[in-house]
């Protein structure tokens, strides 16, 4: 592995969940094995992370290698093509991790014609970095993670409602970190109503996502505290048409849908620049989510309980009963022991 | 830890090396929990680290927080304070990782005077990376790696001087990197006539840094490969003041001193600017540097081997014996499996 195309993936993972629908990016310049300009795509609409390298790098780009994560772009966005300032730049030799398959046009023929060496350098850590990106991008909708706390029996709560049992400090501070790398978090209005959850990151210095909550019928009296303490916006997916007529906060937006199904909800926070989605929900709205197949991530934190009862809080139920062939499959990508607690990572197959 | 203080340290870490006899430091901007402007110091008298980063944020930097691996500067050198540009960026607060312990004056007053909140968040890797730093700082000698490969009873040949059973690609190439991380590389004249050695950095795109001889007697013929590949250029130490005035390639600079002393070979080359350096050399010149005590890191490669013989290329050997209490003392700092060879690094105690 090339220490300085390692670099430029690390600094994009510094950007990760902060890019919206773009990806996140990251590039280094080096002249005669020096490193001359350094640069990370930090915000959807501004400089890539080629530009901001190559801007640092200034003259000394001149004869050097380009090293980014992904492969530089070749359409005018927001931004003029990647390919474009890398040729000006007099760059001789560009190396990337990861092939952008979603690009309309190939850059390395862009780059060639030019004169300058392209290596395509496939990276595992760029592939699984970038592959929920593609796959949103393709299919338009965020990148998913769905977070559960359980008991060892899969359950949410006991029978009777019960779930303070589940709060572990440093869990909680995984999860607040986890919240603060996604653009928005979502949450079902039966939560919103039981817990009445902040749904914030109480990390200082980190950025609020913005807090999306499904209710269709519209049942939300607004009196809950995240609907008046003003650190986010939130943002309420309903099929009730009423309810946009009804008092709320200006800092609630309503958005009502014909059908409040998540792929509808998911292609709706898509278009509205929403590339990466945290749902921290209880049974109802977790099980629809798994259903819909559009969970890529997947963290279950298991507490040392076992709690029994008739799993009414389990939190993935459904009313059909699918073939073992049929049910959502993972594989286990990560595991590790939080005090006492056990976290297990999960990628969509 | 703070996940933006961690970013700095990252970026300081990829500049490592690169920095002469200045430190690496790595910095991030941050405005309401988004990286808005990253950077390193690149290269000694270029833009400090926090200069890049301002600079990436532009008016982004503006009431937000600067992260930096080690405390600001506060005076005029090859560049203007970076406390003067924090102030002037409008940064509302400043976090560092390590206090910068050869600082004339305390930047901390200085931004806090000016309104600006200080927040020292001592971190144990920051540290690590700069004792070194600081010790080269103040002594003015650079930061020392003494590399010996030798059989599991210390030898870096036979009494014969046989010595190619040490050779293993995947040592070699941990060699070649670590070489890459360094100003300069240093080895004795026997080393060079015997093993006629190229000392350079054979990994595409990394850095030569400069080939330094120890030949106090002026003995060498300059026939030796690394005397005419011109890849990087060769200093040469030497006692013989008859040397300069020998025909010579002028890529080779002939540097005089009356007494060639580890100690005054060192002073020499930080005053050149070299503040870091690499010695791979026989056991003569190894144990004149390990007997010097300017020996920061010891790494040890140990081959799966024990050769016996009288110990003549025992690679530490001492005319003098010291007792216990007098000899170097070092402590373990990381050890690991290299295709069956044991890399054991040590920290001078």
């Amino acid at each position: 592995m090339n220490r300085f195309l390692d670099n430029a993936i690390q600094l994009a993972k510094m950007a990760e969940g902060q890019t919206g629908v773009n990806p996140a990016v990251g590039s280094v310049v080096v002249n005669q094995g020096r490193i001359v300009g350094l640069g990370a795509h930090l915000k959807q609409g501004e400089r890539h992370a080629e530009v901001q390298a190559l801007d640092m790098a200034g003259d000394q780009a001149r004869g050097g290698t380009i090293y980014v994560s992904l492969e530089p772009c070749t359409h005018y966005g927001s931004t003029p093509p990647c390919v474009n300032k890398i040729i000006e730049a007099g760059i001789s030799k560009v190396v990337y991790a990861m092939k952008d398959i979603t690009l309309d046009s190939p850059g390395d023929e862009i780059l060639k014609s030019a004169g300058i060496d392209v290596e395509y350098q496939h990276d595992i850590e760029a592939e699984k970095m970038y592959r929920d990106f593609f796959a949103a991008k393709v299919s338009k909708i965020p990148e998913v993670t769905l977070k559960v706390s359980v008991s060892l029996d899969g359950k949410q709560a006991t029978d009777a409602g019960q779930s303070q049992w589940i709060t572990n400090p440093d869990v909680k501070q995984d999860v607040l970190k986890n919240r603060a790398r996604h653009d928005a978090i979502l949450t079902g209005a039966g939560t919103v109503e039981v817990d009445n959850p902040s749904l914030t990151v109480r990390i200082e210095g980190e950025r609020q996502p913005i807090r999306v909550i499904l209710d269709r019928s519209g049942r939300l009296s607004f009196r809950q505290n995240m609907f008046h303490d003003r650190l986010t916006p939130v943002w309420l997916y309903t099929e009730n048409k009423a309810l946009q007529n009804k008092e709320h906060p200006d800092n609630i937006k309503i958005i009502q849908l014909e059908e409040c199904s998540i792929h509808n909800i998911l292609r709706d926070l898509y278009d509205k620049g929403i590339g990466s989605l945290y749902v921290e929900a209880g049974p109802n709205v977790s099980s629809q989510f798994l259903q819909s197949e559009c969970v890529q991530t997947l963290i279950i934190y298991y507490a040392p309980k076992v709690i029994g009862g008739s799993g009414k809080y389990q939190f993935y139920q459904t009313e059909e009963v699918l073939s073992l062939d049929k049910i959502p499959q993972f594989e286990i990508a990560h595991s590790e022991i939080i005090d006492q607690n056990i976290k297990v990572s999960l990628r969509k197959k």
